[in-house]
């Protein structure tokens, strides 16, 4: 979707590399971060001053191959054993080990439903933390709950459930990935412990592989990095030039001073705006198809009350004869991500919201078609 | 020290990214590797074709963020459980728990000597794999062999110590970081399973953390994708671009038809005789220093007799009151690694010998006044 605003904003956004640039695995080696490109952190700081969507000041900038690998960092981070000396933890696995069942050899659980995050949680099978499914289920101190607001799949606001006493183990994971101006109204600017993002969803550039993080607790950001720096030695500096660039234009076009820079999130919200209504349109054409009600709010932003635009339809077939709205949708050349998939019943589907102009056409039309 | 070559190549690994290109996260959905950019594809085949030190007809190239992720990529896909769903493994668990420690859980284990490698094997504590030492002192079928080689720290040429019977647990992966002609001469055309390779060492370019693996196996290709697009969801597509735009103009300059075009490997080796032979002058003045002896061998790429000039220098005290020659190099303003890290006599440090002239030099002229 977004392809379409960056190829009429020409150049403001294109970057040009020379083959002896940025060889060094270092950015800047007095800053917690050492493979954060100055120019990007300060892009970063200077993008959610302009929206308000999120506090900087007093914040560290982690950067990160996407937001996956900030996810998996901040699960590190947080995680009891990965600060101390291995052999310490290895001590105390024996003891723990016979311990609450819930709560995999008593070590950190992770919280969180209706997300996709499940298989990047356990694919190592990591001894320092495990997927517990859904936080409104789960008993016991020892955690770290997992927020996304808007949420995948289904757009909604949301806020930790689970409230732990102040020193205990509990702790969060703010995944802010959609909490841009084109998909809900800004109502806060968020100041929680650990906030991710990534250029992915608030630009469109995917490809790029570009997340950050914004981390309260040096201590913590200190171990987020140690994290990158296991996994992956740093992250792109071409990347993360990129996405300075591609940042900077974004603001560039709220800046009074800027005289006709194209301008990223009212283009987002008109397209998000019009995909809606036509997505609406076409489910009550149909009949057998509904989606989660319409919301809004008063957004700081944009100074106006604006709609939630989510960047997933969360769509429930209402057929009385389908069980699988995934499958059924399959059979009239529909792909959708089953709503099984993040442990909700199979006749919802997630549809993204944020393909090619003639993709999302075609899927509207044979949606309103099907009855 | 591939700075210099890059500045003095003026535009011939220039790239240019359009604010629009390399949105999406899909690169070519019909590759295995559906996140690998087919130009990076091609320039590594071809660069491997031109300098000839491994074979890539019938291997699947898979590319990293950087040869790290592609080593842990690696042993997730060489390791048993990775491959089956995960709750048959979580039946197998309790049954392997009490089994042989020298291999946790029962499960694959990784063996490799004088590298850093532990702590990224470790750093998750993933309970299927883990660090276990030197392969020459193990016993057992199910493991994993890591071949560096050259090796780092020291340069030697390496084959896998651990022979294994075919159809059994063992299995190798070599790390061919340091396998280019300004380093070593190119023996052989290498063919094994898995075979790992970095633009870090190749061309410098560290920052870019790009690396690839040449695969011969696809289930193991196909395995290793799973493990990047779980860990960072593919690797940056802008990175990608820039390594095939500068292996590009590696080969150009090896290719008869393009005139002119400035040649990598020739640089390098000149650089790294020349550096070798300093810091074996300057060893040699200070009288207590000593180094690896110098090895050669034909090299099938330059059609000469070459000698090793290995990327690091595996450097030892022999003052007979020096039993930490780290420390004692701090004490005179020299940094390096100790070869404690590599579990090898605190006497050895590594230096490395690809830092930039004014550095080397300093470095040169400082170890050569000591005694």
């Amino acid at each position: 979707m977004y392809e379409e605003f960056w190829r009429e904003s020409g150049d403001a956004a294109e970057l040009v590399i020379p083959g002896w640039q940025t060889m060094s695995y270092f950015s800047d080696v007095t800053n917690v971060c050492w493979f954060l490109e100055p120019e990007l952190d300060q892009q970063v700081r200077r993008l959610h001053r302009t929206v308000g969507n999120a506090a900087v000041d007093g914040y560290h900038v982690i950067v990160g191959t996407g937001s996956t690998q900030l996810f998996m960092a901040a699960l590190y981070a947080l995680s009891p054993d990965a600060a101390g000396d291995p052999s310490a933890s290895s001590r105390q696995r024996p003891t723990t080990r016979s311990g609450n069942q819930s709560c995999l050899l008593g070590r950190q659980c992770f919280c969180c439903d209706l997300q996709s995050y499940p298989a990047v949680t356990d694919f190592l099978r990591s001894g320092l933390f495990r997927w517990a499914g859904d936080a409104s289920s789960f008993e016991g101190d020892n955690y770290i709950e997992l927020v996304c607001s808007p949420n995948n799949p289904d757009g909604a606001i949301r806020e930790a459930v689970l409230a732990s006493e102040p020193g205990a183990g509990g702790k969060t994971v703010h995944d802010f990935a959609y909490y841009w101006p084109q998909y809900t109204p800004i109502t806060e600017k968020a100041d929680h412990d650990i906030m991710l993002f990534t250029v992915s969803k608030s630009t469109g550039h995917a490809g790029t592989r570009i997340g950050w993080a914004l981390v309260k607790d040096r201590e913590v950001a200190k171990k987020m990095t140690k994290f990158v720096e296991l996994n992956t030695i740093g992250v792109s500096k071409d990347s993360q030039l990129r996405a300075a660039k591609v940042l900077g234009a974004v603001s560039d076009g709220y800046e009074a001073k800027v005289v006709g820079a194209p301008r990223l999130f009212d283009f987002g919200r008109r397209k998000m705006v019009e995909r809606w209504s036509m997505l609406r349109a076409a489910a009550a054409a149909s009949g057998v198809f509904s989606l989660p009600e319409e919301t809004s709010g008063f957004c700081n932003f944009t100074k106006e009350t604006a709609a939630t635009n989510p960047a997933f339809a969360w769509l429930r077939c209402d057929g009385e004869d389908v069980d699988d709205c995934a499958s059924f949708l399959r059979s009239h050349k529909i792909l959708t991500r089953s709503g099984a998939h993040f442990g909700a019943d199979p006749r919802y589907v997630r549809v993204s919201m944020l393909d090619r102009d003639d993709a999302f056409d075609i899927f509207v039309r044979r949606l309103s078609s099907l009855h």
